[in-house]
């Protein structure tokens, strides 16, 4: 029922160590399917990564069923026993025996700690099979991946392993690839395009000795990356346009204001997804309706009669209306046909107007997603991207 | 790399036609490792959904090594290629040879057409095993699900199965789970508690000889739920707070405005996901700084001095504030701590006030989601339902 968002975040992070990620399977808390499962993938992998079973309750059985498989015994821990007893003292609730069960851990084997709940995970060996049993919910098996298991994978392995990406926007994923595509093939450091919400990425992930080196074959890789896609790479260091912008703003301790239309607040949204935002994010105003776009961004009077909300003038008025209203340094504004409905003669779904004002300087942008059926997300992504891109161009280009 | 939603979503249709889904497997393009998890497959399952590797290049594989396992020759189907060589030229695109693998198909298998995309599907059934081939692509395989495959199932089953949900706020996935504890053992219809971003609902599916039938069974047991659970239900027939608020607005013809700081847009965005938004959303203003609260929410000069920004007070100006500006029906307000940073004394992270003005009558709501660290997108949802809760709440009393 869950959307298994582990399955990625495991097969991102192996693949970048330089561990090929050959099969993923789910079951449920059946302990007989369960051992199939693990004697099957006993016999195929070096390395068997598991999620989930490792709570209290008789239904999570991970740890039990991977110990009888590999026939270590479970021992309990009086650390750990410890720790859980303390944990439910602290919140002043009851625990039950069944709590215990998390403090029994497999013989030999080593212990995850785990910081943001109380399931330990652990690491058993067997004939040269591992098998590392993680916590389920995202939020705990994370930072155990990232903080027990991986420093251990990497240890094993003898050396580290390092990523950067280089983000574009514009390009799309398949031109990127071709721009790059000689460099697709390499090994060390490899380079793997993504893509996503119309914006097209390269990940690149050198394994040395030390991170000071793997950063060092990342760099002279994205240097050659750099000179090949240009002016169309926007970031290698933060993880989107709207991070890239707040960036850029508090850099130079700079201002912005939002009036959106199509995109109904959802570049806002992004604009305040970071914490720290507010440094920078002055205001956003989603002028949903004619008259609000009147009445607050000074349109003067006839704009939309004349030449409609959608449009090069709206758009204009737009970004400099919430400019001047807020007294942020910069305006950005976006109105279009998000979709289904709204479209009109000239002005299909798909279209929007972008609009950027500072000091009294004004320029729209006009942006044709091209999709139209069934689109409305796609295209208010899109819309809001651009109007995000267009402030980050003019700053990285000051 | 990709998140796997294809597995959620079947996981779902299946469970709710009945039918138990004990293995989900994930493979590369590998002949020799796809055909080793289909024999397994065979061995354990009757029905095996396989999704992805149906397109037109070399790695595409799934429908070859399916159609060698079960033993069943390929044969060109004039229709598709006749249908594939017309796609190509509407476009003016040139087709390669290669495209014209789409146009075979497994002999004596079904064909499932594909509304969306080039690549048909296929169901093949040998020694009572059915293997049903999807499309990769979302967008692709549900409609082929929904328009193809389902009714194909229903048909070997005999019936047709329905579902609806009822959906709750502010009750938590337990709490409602331990209310209709005894409805969750039934078997026909069956009921399944969900919980996402603060809410909880339950799935109530019936199958039955025709649809009517089984939405009779659904309305029975949904008439038990809601008396159990009485007015934390705000609806059995939309999706979302946003979608129930919508109709409820369109319904009576009224508007709303928002005027939201710690929410950032994330209120605006959700009210506008839904196509047809515009008739009764009129405009929400993100007031992140305190200078366009005082400016353009009319607030009273010394309330955010004299009581902060974060108060029952600058909430209810706000509301207040953003309705007469707007001059529509209802105003409603956020403003809070959604973290990590900007908590105060009395004033923690997960701090909100929710305000909601309707004709100079305005109420305040406070909101402790309890949830301090890292939990600035949870605090920020829950904020953003918690407002719209408020406004269909009322309009549901009325």
């Amino acid at each position: 029922d869950i959307v298994n968002t582990n399955a990625q975040f495991l097969a991102r992070e192996l693949a970048s160590m330089g561990i090929s990620v050959l099969h993923q399977s789910v079951v449920g808390d059946n302990a007989e399917r369960l051992e199939a499962e693990l004697r099957l993938a006993m016999s195929r992998s070096d390395l068997i990564v598991l999620t989930g079973g490792l709570g209290p309750t008789p239904d999570d059985i991970t740890k039990e069923v991977c110990c009888a498989v590999t026939q270590t015994p479970l021992v309990r821990d009086v650390n750990i026993e410890e720790k859980i007893r303390s944990f439910f003292i602290a919140r002043g609730r009851k625990m039950s025996d069944n709590n215990l069960k998390q403090a029994d851990v497999p013989l030999g084997g080593i212990v995850l700690d785990n910081s943001c709940g109380t399931a330990p995970g652990s690491v058993i060996e067997k004939n040269g099979c591992i098998f590392a049993l993680l916590p389920g919910p995202p939020r705990e098996m994370k930072p155990m991946f990232e903080n027990g298991l991986k420093p251990l994978l990497l240890e094993k392995s003898g050396g580290v392993i390092f990523s950067k990406e280089v983000r574009t926007f514009g390009l799309g994923e398949s031109n990127m690839a071709q721009l790059v595509s000689d460099l697709l093939d390499g090994s060390n450091p490899t380079v793997a395009p993504y893509a996503k919400d119309g914006e097209a990425l390269l990940r690149v992930t050198a394994f040395a000795k030390s991170e000071k080196i793997a950063e060092e074959m990342c760099d002279e890789v994205i240097s050659e990356i750099r000179l090949r896609l240009g002016s169309y790479v926007y970031s290698t260091e933060y993880s989107s346009l709207e991070e890239t912008l707040l960036h850029l703003l508090k850099q130079r301790g700079e201002t912005v204001a939002l009036a959106e239309s199509c995109t109904g607040g959802l570049t806002a949204k992004r604009m305040t997804d970071t914490a720290g935002s507010s440094e920078v994010f002055h205001c956003g105003i989603v002028s949903y309706s004619n008259d609000i776009k009147m009445k607050l961004l000074g349109g003067k009077g006839d704009t939309i009669e004349k030449y409609t909300e959608i449009s090069e003038q709206c758009a204009s008025e737009m970004a400099e209306g919430v400019r001047e209203l807020s007294g942020a340094d910069y305006g950005l504004s976006i109105t279009g046909v998000s979709g289904p409905g709204g479209a009109g003669e000239d002005k299909p779904v798909g279209l929007a107007y972008i609009g950027f004002s500072r000091n009294g300087k004004t320029v729209v942008k006009k942006l044709l997603t091209g999709r139209s059926e069934n689109s409305r997300d796609y295209n208010r992504v899109a819309a809001s991207s651009a109007a995000l891109h267009m402030l980050v161009e003019y700053l990285e280009s000051l």
